[in-house]
């Protein structure tokens, strides 16, 4: 479906859906509201399901992953070639996203939305949606053009409508580029306002120096494209990545289909971002699953109005703190279903 | 084994295979650090099991239920015949512990410690450890006989060690008591000289006048028994709970027997106290899962020094934020055991 159309699509939550849950909440045997943000979770799944009792046991978790071209500024701890290592890696499940959505049950759904090189793929799961070979530079002009940020988008659209049309109760997303926490955080003080100094954070692991560069580089990234806070579309354009138009996308496909998206950390932070941007109405859909330890990561959540679920001092992306989340909405959807009410168990309620 | 040779047999962690774990972390394909609290789990799972590679996938959580004479002065939402209609609950499975439980594949071990009233159990895995038919009301004198505080940590150590006989990787704290949370705030007040308006929180949910009669209960009881704080079986002879001693006993046991303990929320924790105050080497084997709603928990953790895993707003007990706990717990020991190191997976490490 094409942006314009999802958006329209995106509609609020479905009022009656989450009266019954919360009244059933209410019903269980417990004290009401004594499982706090289990009932909440519960509440908002019914909600964007449109079902009194969701479930979501079907899980995909979609790692998109880029190249960016101001790895040349010297931005990051890594040099751009881990970008292909670490998708072999996904691709063989080694990786910590492997590991965790093999606990969680959850499928991995990995994309090149433009890395650099070719990547040899003998496994043949390899998505292909190539925008591009890496972003251009964005201390130096903007990273791709208008038409390229539309179809990282319309790209992750496509992607998680395939997704759903098989068959998942929920989606997760996840992102791999060396040099994208740079974007992320352009993205995030262009879209708030904010100094660099006060979002951008260590990445994967710079150095004090190395923080001093990437936070001028975001400067000049921002002075000389000048991105326009009130168009999304020109903000990811400019100072964007691939594979954070393309989990933009993810997330307004999953709203417009009535389907619950974990996000993930910084990346996927400023993908909501985008999202939420081009349509307001696709927060309710999303659940933020941490909050890491990059430096802006918790202000981009409140902009967002997102009130994350773990707190675990990760920074690690590739969706890990999503399908850790995985495990909490899984078990308030448990909750709701399978719990007995008083009545059925014979327990008095409160006097 | 006896409570003071339990004691006796309580270790330090194992330095070397804490050693080994943080060496293997540093080897694995993510930036060193960046899993943050899980890297730091798996490494105290090393040094709790002695393994470098520790598992944790046989799990129990250990539910212990007994009554409070001190309901008598009106200091619960829930009348006191919920104790045993609850266990009833647990036992055919309808309970949110048991809903958690399935989902983390985990054993639910159902205690009786000493419920006022005998419990109908068709199902026959009621495990009976009845000190008594409910303590006496703290308000007016000692909960139980110092003999009683004694049986019922050495009937946690028996009920725990039977467990790990039968082959377990981690056990969970979890409790049921209507008036419990009177008897862990008075525990908790007596072991930090703190008053109960610090401490005493809504439980199950008392209103305004619920809650100033219960810190007025709890004042009482701690001036009527003038528990000793420097004696951990004083105070919880005179203010306790049979579950409460039964838990702190597993915790003992499970240190012994270089175990993992995962604490529950306000009851477990306070159980926790006793088994600190009896044994300071307990604490780190403890994992606390999370922090709850009710007031004195976040201070009770930090006079631990223990660091909660999750913050969800809860305040059910049972058990329920120890087996959402399990979830992250599990996935730090994957992680160390089965992701690809930078060897492995051919990825380039930092510049």
């Amino acid at each position: 479906m094409q942006l314009e159309e999802i958006i329209k699509q995106i509609k609020p939550l479905n009022a009656a859906a989450m009266q019954a849950a919360r009244i059933r909440q209410d019903t269980l045997t417990k004290p009401r509201g004594s499982l706090g943000r289990l009932e909440e979770l519960s509440i908002q799944l019914a909600g964007i399901t449109s079902y009194p009792l969701p479930s979501v046991e079907r899980k995909t978790v979609i790692v998109m992953a880029a190249d960016h071209g101001v790895t040349s500024e010297d931005v990051s701890a890594y040099p751009a070639e881990v970008t292909p290592q670490m998708v072999g890696n996904f691709l063989r499940g080694g990786a910590a996203i492997n590991v965790l959505a093999r606990q969680a049950n959850a499928r991995v759904v990995v994309v090149d939305m433009g890395i650099a090189a070719e990547i040899d793929d003998p496994s043949g799961n390899l998505i292909q949606y190539r925008v591009g070979a890496g972003t251009a530079n964005i201390a130096k002009g903007p990273a791709m053009t208008l038409e390229q940020a539309i179809e990282s988008i319309q790209s992750g659209i496509e992607i998680a409508e395939k997704e759903i049309a098989h068959g998942v109760d929920i989606l997760a997303t996840g992102d791999m580029g060396i040099g994208n926490t740079t974007a992320a955080a352009a993205i995030a003080c262009a879209l708030m306002n904010q100094p660099p100094e006060n979002i951008a954070g260590r990445g994967t692991g710079v150095d004090d120096d190395g923080l001093k560069r990437k936070i001028s580089v975001i400067k000049r990234a921002l002075e000389v494209n000048k991105p326009n806070a009130d168009d999304a579309l020109d903000v990811l354009a400019k100072v964007g990545g691939f594979e954070i138009g393309g989990l933009a996308g993810v997330m307004l496909a999953a709203a417009a289909n009535r389907k619950p998206v974990v996000v993930d950390g910084f990346i996927s932070t400023a993908a909501a971002m985008i999202a939420f941007t081009l349509a307001p109405a696709v927060r309710d859909y999303m659940i933020a699953a941490h909050v890491s330890q990059e430096r802006g990561h918790k202000s981009m959540l409140e902009w967002l109005g997102l009130n994350p679920l773990l707190d675990m001092s990760m920074r690690l992306g590739e969706g890990t703190g999503a399908v850790l989340a995985f495990h909490l909405i899984e078990a308030s959807a448990r909750i709701l279903r399978e719990m007995a009410t008083f009545d059925e168990a014979g327990v008095s309620d409160k006097d």
